[in-house]
């Protein structure tokens, strides 16, 4: 019985000096992180940031000393391919983290609240850019297989007539979608990626389309041939946005590997749709894009005509009608400017090419 | 001519050894960045980890030893709340971001993509915290007073029959704002909260229910009274819930403050409606909130009927009313169990203090 008792007071004393011990480290251990969290990293930002404007300055200062003549043009070439290295090494990499970074915007407020969504490590921001490219590359093979399932059945089983439910299951999974994308290239963006906000934008918009189009009421028998027109169309219309995805998808990834291997691109890049590149393909690319643009219009203007006509007088039609057409300008415009912003680098490329041969 | 040469030559010098400061600095700079996160950051990680397991592991000893009666209850009790102290100094300080916490989940996933959503700092937890708490009460009044306008107007203006655009605007709402807060609340889990899995789900029902009712046409004249009978249940739920909201929000505030006060909650718990608290109010809500509850139930039952007797054959209304009754059941299942928690716990304190008197 002595013996039971002193193994018990020997082990509660044993139990309360380590719960005492343990008290404290806690109390340590929460100094330690908030000692780290304020003071270290508020000083590697500080440095992060004056250094950041540093090259700013330094960049200003080249052009200012090569337009008035200051300076031997090979000379600030050289010191301004030195900064961009420099900006490359702090953008690129783990310091970024600590840059103040483009604010998170609206759209994601309104969906998450105020959680930041900067990715502090480079390794998990290039995850988030793998990872959505592999989601880009599903959704554009459902893309194209969702739509072309439904019209083929539409004609082989459904004689012609499209049923609701489908139809809608399709909708709904469009604005799933559309808000996944939208979602993740906002989060991309905040991450240091230079997408064009005309591609987020376009996200919106199809969104409020997909909304709109599950309020649409897809007319049965009879003359479902005639009422259904629009959504033949669109759906048709899918169809081709899927191969361009496809396609998109592939030449942009080469071209990404490419920029990234030579150096000239930040891995964050993203570049939704059309730009510089591969040559040969995109003058496979561009013609796709233009054709599929016209289509967006043209159905936008059928389903205005359909309206207006009185044939199906419904608010949806005419409100996808426009934001269709809108779409289409808007993606016409976009792409018309990038191809310029190519044209204008290669011929600045050429000319450099040239004087150096000289 | 000569001296301008000169201070050409100076300003050239200069920029030509700022520049490549700047450089060495960016590359150093990048250095610090990588080891700041990589060996500091993983120590204080494996040291909070380590602490955790602990804390852990004495108090399962501790149970151990009280249920062998080798130690003194009162000692034991002691122990008990200095670890507890322990515990809450890691999971409700900065430190908290080092442990592993609970996995992001397949929603956010499907959503954000990999992105962390993991706040570092306590101050943003809590911000993030309070942003919820002024959504729900932001939300709660227009979840009262969206409905409201649609039942007034339609027995003041629309003669008893509601127009479709005005319902799908509002169904559109309901879609937004329940992904919306099932965001959030996944993300509030992330951080840290303890809010219970199933207002999670209730949410992810509500989201696709409001999915659903978008596609559900909304049936005019003629005899739109009893076609809409289901709509316009539905509207004087969401009123119902609206009030229930603005009760359940101003409760749970009042009851983590004090819980906070007390010491008792980590500040990032969030209990979805019904749990222990302040009595008076207690009495109020939980009636209402079962009253709401069997309505909720009724509806469901009301549509299946309405689908059943064959007036309104849609897959849309047999959906819903399954989905309100299974969501009625899940809520009323969910608010006993907190409340025998509560009963459980306010037990046990009577006996403590009956104990210490003793």
């Amino acid at each position: 019985m002595g013996e039971r008792a002193t193994a018990t007071a020997a082990a509660v004393e044993n139990i309360e000096g380590e719960v005492g011990r343990v008290v404290e480290e806690a109390k340590e251990l929460q100094d330690s992180v908030a000692t780290h969290i304020s003071k270290e990293e508020q000083s590697l930002r500080e440095r992060v940031i004056s250094l950041d404007s540093s090259i700013h300055r330094l960049h200003s200062l080249l052009e200012s000393f090569l337009s008035n003549k200051l300076l031997d043009p090979k000379l600030a070439e050289k010191l301004d391919e030195d900064l961009q290295r420099a900006r490359c090494i702090i953008v690129d990499g783990d310091a970024a983290s600590f840059l103040p970074g483009k604010a998170q915007g609206g759209f994601l407020r309104m969906f998450l609240g105020p959680i930041n969504v900067r990715a502090s490590r480079k390794d998990i921001r290039l995850k988030v850019k793998e990872e959505y490219n592999g989601y880009r590359d599903r959704t554009a093979l459902l893309f194209l297989l969702f739509p072309s399932a439904l019209l083929i059945l539409r004609s082989s089983v459904w004689s012609g007539c499209l049923p609701a439910f489908p139809v809608q299951l399709y909708q709904a999974w469009l604005l799933f979608l559309y808000t996944g994308l939208a979602l993740r290239e906002n989060i991309l963006r905040v991450n240091g990626s230079d997408i064009r906000p005309w591609w987020i934008y376009h996200h919106y918009c199809a969104m409020i389309m997909a909304l709109v189009s599950l309020t649409w009421e897809i007319k049965g028998q009879p003359d479902c041939a005639q009422k259904q027109r629009g959504v033949q169309l669109f759906l048709q219309w899918a169809m081709m946005q899927g191969v361009a995805m496809l396609l998109q998808n592939r030449y942009q990834r080469q071209r990404l590997y490419t920029r990234i291997a030579l150096g000239k691109a930040k891995r964050m890049d993203v570049v939704w749709g059309e730009t510089s590149g591969v040559d040969g393909q995109l003058w496979l690319l561009c013609p796709i894009l233009f054709v599929l643009q016209g289509f967006e219009a043209y159905i936008g203007f059928l389903l205005l005509r359909t309206a207006f006509a009185g044939l199906v007088f419904e608010w949806q039609v005419i409100f996808c009608g426009i934001l269709l057409v809108l779409m289409a300008v808007g993606n016409f415009a976009n792409t018309v400017q990038t191809l310029m912003a190519k044209s204008r680098f290669k011929a600045k490329m050429k000319s450099k090419s040239r004087q150096e041969v000289d």
